[in-house]
């Protein structure tokens, strides 16, 4: 898991460079169909990922975007007219049965379909009309780190191409990109995650919160600590914490909350207030310090699209280091397999 | 809390007596304008109701159906092309200015719009140009019990009444309905959530899971959890916990799983097999004991579509008598208000 987790500069490194052609051929492909509707289907990590690329699709395009339950098709076979949508399958093993089912049937019911995965020769991308390869390499650890990141990148070089219409990347967009990789190792290098590490030695759950943009790292960082150090993390979007999990904060929950320099984090100041109302245990992931948090972990300030591809790195090493502190091997978590095959 | 649990029967039965011929009306003009997709937004236990409102749109209608972010709207200034779509806010207060803003935008961008609420004279009824009153009466406590389930029993004569064409439901439909308010009544009398209250006093997290249409019951019955005996719960379809949060489940995390008696429980085997590899201490909830699960709380046998409506009754009442036991006033959570108020 640390490798994989080390490898994230480069893997951002590759897909700019590497894979950009591909993706803006796809990007330009979708830009000529333009879609009413975008669904994205997905389970797990690449949810995460799918739910940035949904944000993405509505405020970046314009276009209705929103997250398909795969039961609805495989479990009650629903069978919805599709012919405005573009189906968008995110899987880092492109294996789940479920997701290819849900993009056979997209077909069928005249949608587009493309998918996002880390294996061009999988059934869902065999399944699909257009598939994008994250080309992120070999996944080692069962929990997924670097192809959750390089689902992240590739699917905002897929939105940014669409948006330019012919799928290139506009020259100030290719700038801001190309700023990643550095970027990215700087956060590797920082020793913060493994210092904040052993405060939450015997934290017997945590929440996770974020909103808009930063909702998705919330999410998936919640995810991260639960495969990895077996701690019940509660991920909340800042409104939706509000509206009756607030109740559960107290001194003895620690609270990650993912606060950017942009509108998603100015949305957070309210959340930080009654959370510190509540005296809740809160370090900020962010740019800058706030009020409400007594400690933060570093990430650069970049615009809130571009955040979650640099802000997830620390807390991926967060969980990692957890693991670790609380005796568990991170790269063999108990009941887990690497591709999970649900119907 | 117990007095607007113990409404509900009453309150079903309101919604298909007296509400009828008004969400017939609705069904109708809803019908006549053929969306090619639904999008709900709503915050909290409201969110839930569309959860499962969006499956039997795409379940029953065959119309793509999504729960929007409200945040890439009111945070980031979305303005998505709505003009085939119709945007659906659910709300119990129908006083949330997100959700009046979700609405209001979408209106300007072309979508037909409609509100659900327990207040009529509520911005959000105001802001859109359709409103269904669920008529479930004044809430008294904090935590949303009756308006829940009038949101569900509403929304659900509403598909079935687009489904018809004419919003008039089907005498079948009609016949299959007008047993709810008895079986409410049978399940707000049976003693098993106060038997069961007590197993969970000393239990520092919970597990709640479903698939299709349980889970809304599952993500439900764990806010309530949250809010009334600030017990970190957390919610998975049967699906996604296989993805990761298994890897949390050991003999000290109680789990909750609503098995119904159709294609969602059964697709909940391979899920309670994988929870009893890791000795996770199980209860089912539905119509019949399943393999995995030492304990069961009894709903009736039913369509998996109208479960539901029956299934959340009994975990409300495990919720309340459990805040009892562990000597919390669930009708005063700490850190909330009736109405939240999100940007």
């Amino acid at each position: 898991m640390a490798a994989d987790i080390a490898e994230q500069p480069e893997v951002y490194a590759r897909l700019l460079d590497v894979q950009a052609p591909a993706i803006a051929e796809v990007a330009a492909r979708i830009a000529g169909w333009a879609p009413r509707h975008v669904i994205f289907t997905a389970r797990g990590t690449s949810d995460h990922a799918a739910l940035y690329a949904a944000y993405l699709t509505e405020i970046r395009l314009g276009i209705p975007a929103g997250l398909a339950s795969p039961s609805a098709y495989t479990v009650y076979g629903a069978r919805p007219d599709l012919r405005d949508a573009l189906v968008v399958g995110v899987s880092q093993s492109g294996g789940s049965p479920d997701l290819c089912e849900v993009v056979r049937v997209a077909r069928e019911q005249g949608a587009h379909t493309l998918a996002v995965t880390n294996n061009p020769s999988s059934p869902l991308a065999g399944a699909a009309e257009l598939s994008i390869d994250i080309a992120a390499g070999h996944e080692r650890a069962v929990a997924a780190t670097k192809t959750y990141s390089a689902e992240l990148l590739a699917l905002l070089m897929l939105v940014e191409g669409v948006r330019a219409g012919d799928g290139a990347l506009p020259a100030e967009e290719r700038a801001a990109l190309a700023e990643l990789p550095a970027l990215a190792q700087a956060l590797t290098d920082d020793p913060t995650p493994g210092e904040l590490a052993p405060r939450y030695r015997f934290a017997a759950r945590m929440v996770t919160t974020g909103r808009g943009y930063a909702y998705p790292t919330a999410r998936e960082t919640a995810l991260k600590l639960m495969e990895t150090s077996y701690l019940p993390a509660l991920a909340f979007s800042g409104a939706d914490l509000l509206h009756g999990p607030l109740a559960m904060a107290d001194p003895d929950v620690p609270v990650l909350a993912v606060v950017g320099s942009g509108p998603g984090g100015a949305a957070m100041r309210e959340v930080l207030a009654r959370l510190d109302e509540r005296r809740a245990d809160v370090v900020a992931i962010g740019p800058s310090d706030v009020a409400g948090a007594a400690l933060r972990i570093p990430t650069p300030d970049v615009d809130e699209r571009y955040a979650p591809l640099l802000d997830i790195l620390p807390l991926q090493r967060l969980a990692l280091e957890l693991a670790r502190h609380r005796g568990e091997n991170p790269d063999a978590p108990r009941g887990l397999k690497k591709v999970t095959t649900t119907l």
